[in-house]
């Protein structure tokens, strides 16, 4: 604490990522990162760009990026934004949309980050609780709000939402803008971006952190009705003009043109996680339905934690919430088939010793 | 104007980076970018890194890139944030300093980002109206405030601020952070980068887009006491984990690396910039004293308004800014030798005609 915070920066809790330890080399299931590189052309894409101009700046609204992103998804390209991650793109949605009367609406178990925004910017907000299978509660959404963020499928709980879910709670809050978090649809979910022309309010945020193998590349995108995508750019044109370097758009441009990477490599993903799960049953776990890159999983006679702590001893990561109603769950991202078998292996004798 | 836009979003008028014109090819001496491209070993950094692991999420504090900044200034890693450019730098540093009681102070002739800032955090201000020689007027920073910001040297001006004066408002407000905005400082102007150890209220910004070629690649820097630093990051980390992506983290670091590459180049600028000042005299401007990488010139006879426009039509970019007390005013930045030429001999016709 110092005398020089405001006194926002004195309240504040800030987001605490999975953590990158260096002490010694881990399987890293704890960021759900993808644990393929990404498509050989991004590459090819940012060496051609670091040695053409970087000392140049980049296009402050991405119009390259965008145009490719528009053509893939069958859009214009002023019913998208690019952000520097999809971390970013909310950040900038919480003060174009969000105003500070009434309560912002969100599940209690959904990212945690969401919580962060609203004490940042000095929002209202009010935790709407999960059902206890973990599944939302779409009535309770029906409440007077300053607007409404749903991460589809849910993290960390990896469960997809209803679509007519969505489309009820998009109805009945005409009014404020409603966020859909996608960051993990493109491991089998459904996403709503074709419903954007059908409600003015829906706002679809998406990362290629994950199905693009780009965590490292910072790019994250939002869909929706001109009009919203407006009031991000005078937001984001009020805090920094230009957030996505020029390597980040060439990069992200090229993940979106190649397409049959993108497929192959979700859909490798995609098996590994349908071959994986039963072998966690078998040792005794519950395992969530999951539509994304992670497993939300809970042991029938071991608790979480202890788990946690014998992985981390013999050199896999995986994610503990310390939180109420998920303390005796772990997050597990989907790794190659190598590292899945290991962490089977590892779990077999942690459970059974 | 959207009803689904925050109060906030429908007030703010977001800033207006320099035209990035597609029309054709022109000579761009409108947005002090560098005209000569970054080392070499920043773009062999970034070819190793793209192939290594993009799908990785980076270091969310850049631990590599702040050993070595630190390492260059001869400061602890503590006393140095980085962020997405200086503009992303100074965003964080608004929220993370600034009450909203008193009025935050700068200049009314300065870079016209900090006024955007003030708006979007909601602050109050108080311009400092500059003396006729657009030199500060520090007994003007003898008032109560809830921080101050100074570029130095200042911009569109491209005058230096007396070290000595930065000292006074130091200390005649040790109870509020300061803010000096360094980002043309390599070029001539001497930085208090020294003084954040004397000065806990010192916070200083840099960028690198000019001096060092990387305008596209988005990284700035804060530096001042652990305290400062340790509040930026709160703030950060509430609103963007991740906002230096892999290839932007090493570039960087090799920017840092290579001090040969990096004092030919600026000392290449301020040899152009001396050579061609008289040049411009000579054609009847008025040039202030610059110890940055453009000129701040008014003409004897031609409005700056004619000159931007005719400059333009002739393919050469420069700014101009429609504002009371320098709308008679061209800010034209240095390019190469050989842009420069072109420049006089243009303003020589269209002058002369």
């Amino acid at each position: 604490m110092s005398k020089y915070w405001s006194e926002i920066t004195k309240k504040i809790e800030p987001y605490v990522p999975g953590e990158q330890p260096k002490d010694r080399k881990y399987i890293k299931l704890n960021t759900n990162e993808n644990p393929y590189p990404p498509s050989p052309k991004v590459i090819e894409a940012i060496n051609k760009e670091a040695t053409d101009c970087l000392q140049l700046y980049p296009e402050p609204n991405c119009d390259d990026l965008r145009a490719t992103v528009a053509k893939y998804y069958n859009l214009s390209p002023n019913q998208i934004f690019v952000g520097n991650g999809s971390d970013e793109v909310l950040a900038f949605s919480f003060m174009t949309f969000f105003n500070k009367e009434k309560p912002v609406l969100f599940a209690d178990i959904t990212y945690s980050f969401y919580e962060v925004y609203v004490q940042l910017f000095e929002l209202n907000h009010k935790l709407i609780p999960l059902k206890d299978d973990f599944s939302l509660p779409v009535e309770d959404f029906i409440t007077d709000n300053a607007g409404i963020v749903i991460a589809n499928p849910n993290a960390p709980t990896s469960k997809p939402v209803e679509i007519d879910d969505l489309k009820r709670i998009l109805e009945i809050n005409k009014n404020t803008v409603v966020i859909v978090d996608e960051a993990y649809v493109d491991f089998g979910g459904t996403s709503v971006i074709n419903l954007i022309d059908s409600y003015p309010n829906l706002l679809v945020v998406q990362t290629l952190s994950k199905s693009r193998s780009l965590a490292g590349l910072r790019v994250g995108f939002a869909f929706g009705h001109a009009d919203l995508i407006d009031g991000l750019n005078r937001v984001k044109n009020s805090f920094n003009s230009y957030t996505i370097d020029r390597l980040a758009a060439v990069g992200a441009k090229a993940a979106f043109e190649d397409v049959e990477y993108f497929d192959t490599m979700c859909n490798k993903v995609i098996r590994t996680r349908e071959r994986i799960l039963p072998e966690l049953e078998k040792l005794g776990f519950t395992v969530l339905e999951s539509k994304t890159n992670f497993f939300f999983v809970s042991h029938k006679e071991m608790p979480a934690e202890e788990i946690f702590k014998e992985l981390r001893a013999n050199g896999i990561l995986v994610r503990f919430f310390n939180k109420p109603k998920i303390n005796n769950f772990l997050r597990i991202s989907i790794g190659t088939d190598k590292e899945m078998d290991t962490l089977v292996e590892t779990l077999k004798k942690i459970i059974n010793k």
